[in-house]
């Protein structure tokens, strides 16, 4: 069977070499491999439209891979069939620099796109710190570090190209700025973890590269305080472009790493972006109110290299865990309230310390959203267990509490456990929108929603 | 039938009398009036539910009705059955000052919201001209002056309230700031009009007030001048708060109906909002480059009193047109990639000339949104027949240049011919997704699909 259906897809178009087989069979969490039946890779929508349509015929799932850089096992193909790799559809569609925008296909990353318009003065921010594809940061609704000034990738599709389970393709949106025309399927298929379609085009918003950047960092007593100080940042009014929060643990592990003396306390880092007077005018004001908040340590760096080296402890931080011999990562991606955050932090910090495990609080404290990253040994049941318990609090109180269990990674498999506890009865609703968007569930299947 | 209808939905709470009858038949729009069979006031979202079950029971039509400020006729029960009005509906569930966020009832308008904010420094900054309902901002996805600053109703909302059409109660978000979770149902009730569920809470974003308005003035020789001049302002990076085009037409209807002596040019009209040194910043930025620009007559003012002068022409545009005896009103609002707008703005102005009848061009031109106004005796077909001819060139080319036929009053009754032009084969799936949530049709039928 799936040799007919090779065939028809075309030989050349399609790999089952181990190599390619094992790629596609994970991603950059811990959740189990498995390997698609074959990798399929298009060059263009009438390719998409083939799969899917041979996928209805032959009855296998389809999952889209983009760079490989998810964090909730999105691109797994749990019940193997044919895993669509967008490595050939990763070209510049059309670029409006006077409209701010740019249509791109899926497999672009955006480092990739960037070098495509920052020659142009331009540049797209959002930055959730991997290399990731722009139709896989569709995909997840992914955010990071810019979030806080920019929003998250919702925020930036003007419009996109989907092929339906079907096979027919649709537009989600227009190149309008803003419309109140139709319901508004940007929305919906921004985040939908290639479930209700398969994303081929990207229209996205593109911002000026700004003319000056200023990065600060300081320290505070407790992680507590830290998230105290962050809130008033944001109700100050102040646009800053970036505002992390990286706590001592995290920090002692980067020393330990990287043989450095970074104070290892819990520790605020800004990154402030625009006109030069307005950046040094944000700074100063933020500085007044940290010292005001007690921190300590505040140190601010104006050249690209002093900016590098100031937040080199922010950018090393996942990186010198990964480097724990015999251990696995994994962590929690909630989002609150700002009110709240002191809060969670705390809570999180409790948790890790109670598990005995090695482990960090870090975040984008500007939105809300933060991580716990935990080590476990996975041959270890007890660490696995506790490893699990970890992340289950904290989601399960950020839900508690008015937020969400991912602010940013995406449900994948799993966050699929708290869909119930976060959306209540719309969950029914949602299933029912997969259901009819995907009636003989080929799309992404076990993903999501417990279906 | 309908007597016993309204006995389960206890008399005191339904009205049958003349004036809100014919309240609630109508709205802003030139849209023909229909009565609804009577009028249903909730005074919580369990009487919501029972009107839905009841309404599924006796199979008739529901229909939100908010503040009739609507300008598609979005409100109007074209199939009769049952208006649901807010007014009972209408105030704070909670307020979260630290967390820049408050849960209203859908019935609070605008100015109300305000009132209750403003004393805290905070603000509900989208501002769409009338004192709409919240409840009838979201369900149009309604934005105005303010949106180049801070988008449009989509952008604010956190979390909804919604009773399905079977009477089930969900939540569409939460109160994080941002979420990967689940599929984006704030997105997609955002601008359904009534046509999906009942919004009986909203939950939005707050902004904090800011602490300096500085407003100004100018004009040009075209409108396509305008144009390109706002395109200026926009790749320079500036934060505006508001950008208005005005067109010399429109200005002259002010000063005939105030007896003004603003000079009869098309004109732009700003705001900068901010912190002091920065508005002021912004003002001298942009009123250099407008000079570049070849702009006359530039003003700015810098007192709320001098500010209202200002800008007075903006503000009483609408009115004095409509005080133009034995003529309605009717217009369009195409949004386009703001590369586009000057040729629009162009190709407006020479379908009124070429029509000839009196009407305007004018818009939120930061957003590539702009309207016409075009005055019509409503007992002469040849004038409704021209009218009618206007609004459709302008939305066809408008998404032949890549936008929408509606940047913010929405689909309603007006844009429904549009809708296949627009979206095309996803129009197909949008009424397949009305069909899931509404499958007795109960829902305001008739509005934004031909079914």
């Amino acid at each position: 069977m799936l040799k007919g259906l090779i065939e028809k897809l075309g030989n050349q178009k399609v790999s089952q070499s181990e190599s390619e087989l094992y790629r596609h069979s994970g991603d950059e969490s811990s959740h189990t491999r498995v390997e698609p039946d074959f990798v399929f890779f298009p060059e263009n929508v009438e390719d998409v439209v083939k799969v899917l349509q041979l996928a209805n015929e032959y009855d296998v799932p389809v999952t889209p891979y983009g760079a490989g850089s998810g964090l909730e096992g999105q691109a797994i193909p749990i019940n193997k069939g044919i895993s669509v790799n967008f490595d050939q559809m990763n070209k510049v569609v059309e670029f409006f620099p006077e409209d701010l925008m740019i249509t791109v296909e899926p497999g672009m990353t955006r480092l990739q796109l960037n070098e495509y318009v920052n020659k142009h003065g331009l540049y797209f921010p959002i930055d959730p710190g991997a290399d990731a594809s722009i139709g896989g940061m569709v995909a997840t609704n992914a955010s990071g570090t810019t979030a806080v000034r920019y929003g998250s990738m919702r925020d930036q599709v003007l419009d996109l190209e989907v092929v339906l389970a079907n096979g027919s393709i649709i537009h989600t949106g227009s190149k309008a700025k803003k419309s109140s025309s139709g319901y508004h399927l940007n929305g919906i298929f921004t985040g939908s973890e290639g479930t209700l379609g398969i994303i081929t085009k990207v229209t996205v918003k593109l911002h000026g590269i700004p003319e000056k950047v200023l990065a600060a960092r300081c320290t505070f007593e407790t992680p507590g305080e830290c998230a105290e100080a962050a809130q008033a940042v944001l109700s100050s009014g102040i646009q800053i472009m970036r505002m992390e929060l990286v706590d001592a643990e995290s920090i002692k592990q980067v020393n330990e790493y990287g043989n450095y003396t970074f104070p290892e306390a819990h520790s605020l880092f800004f990154e402030f972006a625009g006109s030069p007077n307005i950046v040094e005018e944000e700074a100063t004001v933020v500085e007044e109110l940290m010292k005001e908040f007690g921190c300590k340590n505040w140190e601010h760096a104006n050249s690209s290299k002093e900016r590098i080296e100031l937040w080199k402890a922010r950018h090393e931080m996942a990186y010198a865990y990964k480097h724990i011999k015999g251990k696995v990562s994994t962590g929690s991606d909630s989002c609150v309230p700002i009110s709240k955050l002191a809060e969670m932090v705390v809570f999180g910090r409790k948790l890790l310390e109670e598990s005995g495990l090695v482990g960090g609080v870090f975040g984008h404290v500007g939105d809300g959203n933060f991580h716990t990253l935990v080590m476990y040994d996975p041959n270890n049941s007890v660490e696995v267990e506790k490893a699990e318990y970890t992340n289950s609090q904290i989601a399960l109180k950020a839900i508690k509490l008015g937020g969400t269990c991912t602010g940013e990674h995406g449900v994948g498999l799993g966050k699929m456990k708290y869909q119930v506890a976060e959306h209540g009865e719309a969950v029914e609703l949602m299933k029912s929108v997969k259901a009819l968007f995907d009636p003989k569930g080929i799309l992404n299947p076990g993903k999501m929603f417990y279906i």
